[in-house]
């Protein structure tokens, strides 16, 4: 199959995690006061750090919360609560501290790294990375989302951000997004990728009524029927039923694993860019850290798909990484346990 | 029923939340930018703090982490995978900001507050806050944990302690607790308050095996047939087969809510504490927060009883007040989303 050559690298980077590294994070683990394994997935995700970085000791990292936005031609067919100039404004929402990743950005110590990669209108704003592989996607009810090529295309865009923000010291990643209408594309890839039945898939979005998502269904189910995408090739699928700013995140993803960063995964959107990337790239998997469990339908089947579970349960469903800001909090609790704790031995506790 | 004069007059403080606080939050939260409803149980948080203080907006509150601690005559049967010398080191522990909590409490911003309720040994730390009713319970498989009059004043200890921090401005309270074989006396509890089989109610605690656990079943059997508590009085419950430490969590539960405070429920344990709390005055849990889901069995079953919602699912299962710690960082991120989002209006973002 056709894939770009930086992608093509790029999925060839991205190596097993460091066993002796997670072993010596168990082992400290086992050391601190606290009966065996009982930090949970605290534990696991330590290991899982060390694993990432290679070493143990591990520190706090600098996090980037990278907030992808695009915009959908299927939104011609009525499919979202919102309308497509959502999209634009939320962008400059998001640029001016407003919006809640932001809040909860700021909340977590991550910087939001805000990227255009398929707004259908331009925006200027000094902080945009303005990276457009296209004016949004085609209506994927008639046809394609965008070529292969422009599908490649924005994957490459992600993997740059990342490189661009390792460059400047990040280290630690969270798939954002926004673009109205996005629930559609990626139920849609879901049913395709997973196997997973149209009711198991598709959902409100940002509130659809019953009548709204059964047109949404049937959208979608003509979709795939038009475009017969092929299950075996994420990149066919991705490119035919997919956005722009999700290509860009499953670069994001496989950019952060080659580079030995983790990647928090933020609600559906996100963990379908996820799965496209564990679909291209099997072993970016384990860079991967699932934050939420979203309120919408669907995104419990592609956690299953990935192997992940979530560390959180709050009923969220308003995506732009929102729930991986949490999770990105909960990860440096992780690193504060190895690093701060007390052992057995250091605090005078008798074991068990 | 006989009941200490504090405790009741602490009762008939507890009074309903404030229902136009909680409007008003709720107005103000539909228009941020965002889908109606879709921050979930953040904008339900929001809404319950704001009608706990009765008043909107709300603000970050001052946060103190209640780790009570007490001994268990019932260790004498085997109970626990650890010996009860354990409870006053992990005591020192805290005190010397070593222990899973401390680190938890750090990244949450919040004090640890550390009472010395039922202890079994003296413990001299100036930080310490000795207000020791008894030196442990009696053998709960042999008769009773302690006296009536013991469990009410285990209680007022609980609530004396929240009026002291809220004297000190303290203004969100958390239910941690140390005592080497809590587990036996809490899943007893379970049994006879909440009407819950063994096999569901019974768990590993610190880290028993299969033997152990069912050696656990038959000791637990064995104190609810001599003691035969009266399940519809939650104090002869308390006193026959409780805890001092769980007695002192009852009175910070009831305390903070008497006081219109919010208190976040850590795991099994400081949810039995809880449920009685509940049971004596079931207005009490309008002010409850629950914080994680723990991976000790029984903890579900309790959240039910409650009718509380986990925030939080890490497989976490050590207690202290560490999940309670981690859930204080969502409740701060609730209260941020309220106070730094931007509406509709203010960002030029069109509605649904």
């Amino acid at each position: 199959m056709t894939i770009g050559k930086r992608l093509e690298e790029v999925i060839r980077l991205i190596g097993p995690l460091d066993q002796e590294a997670m072993q010596a994070a168990q082992a400290h683990s086992d050391r601190l006061t606290k009966p065996p394994g009982s930090l949970g997935q605290l534990e696991r995700l330590a290991a899982q750090l060390a694993g990432i970085g290679g070493a143990f000791p591990i520190a706090v990292r600098k996090k980037a919360i990278v907030v992808m936005a695009g915009d959908h031609g299927v939104c011609k067919e009525g499919v979202s609560a919102f309308p497509q100039e959502v999209t634009p404004q939320m962008v400059l929402n998001f640029l001016n501290g407003g919006a809640a990743v932001n809040v909860l950005g700021r909340h977590a110590g991550a910087e939001i790294v805000c990227v255009d990669i398929g707004v259908n209108s331009d925006i200027a704003h000094p902080e945009l990375l303005v990276r457009k592989v296209r004016y949004g996607t085609g209506n994927i009810a008639r046809g394609p989302a965008m070529s292969r090529e422009e599908a490649v295309a924005a994957i490459e865009v992600g993997i740059a951000v990342v490189d661009e923000l390792i460059a400047q010291g990040f280290a630690l990643f969270a798939t954002g997004e926004m673009g109205i209408g996005n629930t559609t594309p990626s139920a849609a890839m879901l049913q395709v990728l997973g196997g997973v039945a149209s009711e198991q898939a598709v959902g409100r979005g940002t509130g659809l009524d019953n009548a709204g998502v059964s047109r949404k269904r049937t959208v979608i189910n003509l979709a795939i029927a038009v475009n017969a995408p092929d299950a075996g090739d994420p990149l066919d699928v991705l490119s035919k039923l997919g956005g722009l700013e999700i290509a860009g995140l499953v670069g994001v993803v496989l950019g952060a694993a080659a580079n030995r960063c983790p990647v928090v995964i933020d609600g559906f959107i996100a963990s379908i860019a996820a799965l496209i990337a564990y679909r291209l790239a099997p072993q970016s998997r384990d860079y991967m850290i699932a934050s939420h469990l979203s309120d919408e339908r669907g995104h419990g089947a592609v956690l299953e798909q990935l192997g992940l579970e979530p560390m959180i349960t709050l009923g969220m469903r308003l995506g732009e990484g929102t729930g991986a800001a949490i999770g990105m909090t909960i990860i440096d609790a992780a690193v504060k346990l190895m690093q701060e704790m007390a052992t057995f031995e250091s605090a005078g506790v008798s074991k068990g």
